[in-house]
């Protein structure tokens, strides 16, 4: 059976992920997060990100994570400014105009949001008869699979602070951001430059759960009263917070991010010697423009997703997941030296 | 003082609405809108409107008319489909969204939307992981004062009879649509072409109120207990019944429509005679293109609405009201001939 | 025509109401409630109930001012603590729950609340799988017509206080308490016992509109927006401001109160005088228990509502109203002397 | 370590279930529930509970299931009837409320609901002013372990029925209830007696994930959609999947609540036997009359849940998890002998 790139949760987990969850075989352990392991889980995430006044909640899903935390940070008639491809603004079914908050979009740049765009929506909506512009979210890595840079991050952190706006970090790929070879970010800077943030565990080996970290402390107070009137809190806490502390205790988060971007890096080398064009993306998305007949070929088979198309040409996506090996690549490029 | 520009709901009401208001005075109504002049009302506008099966509610306010619809209409996941402009999407604070509704905006042209905008966002929305497009809001006259004709109405609801796609029209200025001169439609096409539309009273002197009207039966069940919900059901619902009562028992909702137009018309043609450029609309609002200077004193004297500013040219909005009089227009040219 | 009492707004309003709203007719006032008849009426209002740093906001409907000040004042986990005949617990068609509160309810006495109430419950909801109280409804006066004393409202803002409870007391019937003969409440009590209340305008002859009022500080920032987002800022909202102005400039407001009152008194008196049991009730609204037969009776001729019905007795409500006069409750004794 | 009786789900899973786990390690699945695990144990399911024209979705955790299908089957201003002691209505925190929806509470007998607490219901909620009853809640076995009988269920259907009533069962314990000696009720009856009910799975052995199955076709169009809206679509779908596979290819999940079922039986025994009161309840939960001093002792050594509390008793919780031996029993006994 041929690998499939299709995206970077296909598979279960890492064998460690899995070692430690059958650990808790014969363990008794305290219910709905309160239980040593999520409390371990949480000080080795406040220690890695930098945040001591941070507080971590183990939650269920990426969709999940924003919602909550835009649902609870925003009073009603708040909005959120997102890019355009926001992955809460196109990928998730409302769920944010579920909890009663419209999105804003901007344009942006190479995936990534920027100082202007948001004073550009400061300037324009200001007024009782449209939204207040209350909550930034961007990406990181983004959609298109760029990392912003450590001075990027700390400038919209201003504009934030200055403009008394909340910024929140969609970090459904922060591991693939924070271990790619162009990133120059240290974790710590995520305690400290945004008022919230989540490490995606689901994308990136560890089998269920997302990490949200709540740095500000004035957006704390009750929110596990928030989570459980959101259907959110799990009964069994005890079991993401052995994955989480499984991930962060010796830095194996870390590893299978950065093993994960090596094989993503040998398969841009690779596409790249073979003459197929691809987009900068320095993590483990990889975008390639192909002939209409050359994609849906890919597309059959290996399960690339169709990511745009125009009259010029189609982009496909590659995802690199944690089981990826580099043999696996090395079949794709036989397959596309033989039919392409 | 010099008459204002601003708006068409800064005077309170025609004299015929408050008197019909007056002769409440010794009456004992029945109370929440079930009362005589509600249900007489109802009649006449269900015979203007062609709707002999629809419903008619008398609301406050064209923002609750389509919140309180919106949300009837839609199920948690399904999305609004608006112009860019629409005054859902920019002038209402999020009060869709705040129902939990996302809007799928699309540009279209000169104020208006057509099959082609809808067709592309239903091949871009296909899945779970998206918002389902149902329904199509759009307003006549538009946003920019531009108006649709029979055909246009025609040719939209057709796509959404195909596409199953609840229609939706936001009549906040009808009257002033259906009495411009450029006008080919009937008032009795908006109780078959559409699923639903709303009448504006407040921007067409009735003081206060607006009706919804609900064609589509399919649409109707319990509607009285969803305005209570949203808190929008109005104890002396009686009021809004005797002022609808007076608007259309013989013609005077048109007939003030008619008046108003008049009035604009003349405004653009003096605008046009003294060199002014303006924007093409054939209803009550006039967008004129000026200087950054005179369109400054304009809106200094006579309260306009700075439309859009770009570098090239300044927008402004004048709004020609019932109790506007061509003495109005002509004491406005004199000053733009002293100042401009 | 027989009078009917029935309720208390099936009669438009006060004379001077309609005189105050003729006098706009040939004003063009600024829009959305920022005139100059809304600011004065606003002042006058802070005036009347000490609220020096108040803010007042005049809506259509009490359901309105409840669905607004609460859904504005909690957040998402946090519950209302209400009677269990409470107007949002029971007459509101779900709107606070509407806005995703629950509301917890409690027993009372004499369809008042007490601190014992308040502290059960703080006792049975302590922990986070719980909804959190935080918030406590009134009404004064009561469901039931019975009014709270000086003390029992400064004893219910204590338990508040020391509880960070938020107190917030619905007036729909606030005239008639203050100007009942049993009342010892100066109005300016209320801008200082509670966080919000609203002052009752639709129930006490004044056409349309109610008057909220935010004493508490913290809980007044962007308020508009709020109004704007839930679809309630009314476009012509000079017509509540001059609406309230006229009621609050010379006392009219509690003239009509103390009047309507006065013969609520009157008609209790022939009642007994009668030989009709009624239940002690210092307001406007007169609940008298009677045999099966003689309410129905009642019910047909004089519109009155059913209030509670079991195997010993009927109970039903006579309200009075502004138009009443004693005139009809002679009229009302008569038939009652004739036919009961 | 002294095993705990606080409840059955601080225990991870019976092996076979992470044995199945284990067992996808390799594979690459379809992603969002769509994989071929989810599948399969969808027609399982399906099959067992005669429901072949079903829908089964996989969830994480129960409030989520009943918050899901809730929010899904209601309008706007439509309510939920449950009994006061509903999870829904007490243990979260608002969940139902945070959706919209007011939920009606009745007080049952026996933790039970019968139809005379939904007529009762019916007969008073009878006006556009209240909310409109719409959706029957009952859970099985129910918040005090008791279990509804084949009749009960029958009867509760036709009262639904005949009033257009949607009916809910929340299976959270369902196992328990299908497997104790005094159940009268074949699985295949819950395909038939109900639009909706869930499988739980978290509370029976499980690790993670309850099975929700929606017996009516109406009730089931974009189903998928909500789930995403709300946060709750797994993108590893396939690990519930797997899960629910496992319990039900060969019975598992039954023969997990057999076992556990006759444990408690013998710790109700043991109890008698050593003269404590217990409640009547055949199934995992069992609920003794302690004195305060003997409660608090076992509270602290067997982590009980305290239930009640009032002058004459203290009543506390066992219950008896998928994980607990006879040898655990016998050890609690003989603490009890010791020191009660």
């Amino acid at each position: 059976m041929k690998h499939r790139f299709t995206n970077d949760y296909s598979s279960l987990c890492h064998p460690n992920i899995l070692n430690a969850l059958a650990n808790l075989k014969d363990e008794q352990n305290v219910t709905y997060g309160l239980d040593k392991h999520s409390l371990r889980a949480e000080q080795l995430i406040k220690d890695v990100f930098e945040s001591p006044n941070g507080q971590v909640y183990f939650i269920s899903g990426g969709t999940m994570c924003n919602l909550l935390f835009i649902s609870y940070a925003l009073r009603p008639y708040e909005a959120v400014i997102s890019l355009e491809t926001g992955h809460i603004n196109v990928h998730e079914t409302g769920a944010i105009e579920g909890t009663g908050h419209h999105i804003i979009t901007v344009k942006g740049n190479n995936g990534k949001m920027y100082p202007s765009d948001i004073l550009n929506v400061l300037k324009t909506y200001n007024n009782e008869h449209m939204v207040k512009p209350r909550l930034v979210y961007i990406s990181d890595s983004t959609e298109i699979g760029t990392i912003y840079t450590r001075e990027e991050l700390i400038n919209l952190n201003k504009v934030c602070q200055k403009n008394d706006l909340i910024f929140y970090i969609d970090g459904a790929r922060l591991g693939s951001a924070l271990t790619s070879k162009e990133n120059d970010v240290e974790p710590g800077l995520f305690g400290n430059v945004c008022d919230a943030f989540y490490v995606g565990g689901e994308k990136n080996g560890l089998m269920i759960g997302e990490a949200l970290v709540i740095n500000n402390r004035d957006l704390q107070k009750d929110f596990r009263y928030h989570i459980k009137n959101r259907g959110a809190m799990i009964s069994k806490g005890y079991i993401l917070g052995a994955i989480f502390e499984e991930a962060f205790k010796d830095g194996l988060y870390f590893d299978i991010a950065k093993q994960t971007n090596d094989v993503a890096d040998y398969l841009k080398e690779q596409l790249i010697n073979n003459g197929i064009n691809i987009k900068p993306s320095p993590t483990n998305q990889v975008f390639a423009s192909l002939k209409k007949k050359d994609a849906q070929l890919l597309i059959d088979n290996y399960g690339l997703e169709l990511w745009e198309e125009n009259e010029q040409e189609i982009v496909v996506r590659f995802v690199v997941s944690f089981t990826t090996k580099k043999e696996d690549v090395d079949e794709l490029m036989a397959f596309i030296k033989n039919n392409i």
